[in-house]
């Protein structure tokens, strides 16, 4: 198979998989379950994949690591929103 | 900097923010908030990252993806040991 098709197939998946929990966030405004250092974790971890793929340009790389950052990235905005121990 | 150590990194930080979800479920007994299809979606995904990873033979792609699939499904015995619907 296409290594690129490969690649990108995989990252519409793992990306798919990650829609429910903000949806889910989205709707009951619940952010409890959230853990704000996890989260930060997740989010520069993903920030250095998107580096890293633009270092190997390589797109699906590219492609997924953003979108996945910017569902952490919303996550990350509503738990500051609706956090109600802050 | 070495785009190798820099996929490592990056690695290591998803491979991280991963760890208190199964930590949680193996304490709580509780995969409540797990969606099975989701988890379906994510291992396929991942399982594919490491095909990628292969097919490029990118080292911190194939280790990074191994791991997040070793959680995933340990998540997956979990949720089928756990679950009270099915």
């Amino acid at each position: 198979m296409n290594e690129n098709i490969l690649g990108i197939v995989a990252g519409v998946l793992t990306s798919v998989s990650m829609i429910p929990q903000l949806v889910k966030v989205i709707k009951e405004k619940n952010v409890e379950d959230i853990s704000l250092v996890m989260l930060l974790i997740l989010i520069s971890g993903l920030s250095l994949w998107v580096w890293y793929g633009v270092m190997k340009n390589e797109l699906p790389i590219i492609l997924s690591n953003s979108f996945a950052v910017l569902v952490n990235l919303s996550l990350l905005i509503y738990y500051l929103k609706f956090n109600k121990k802050t």
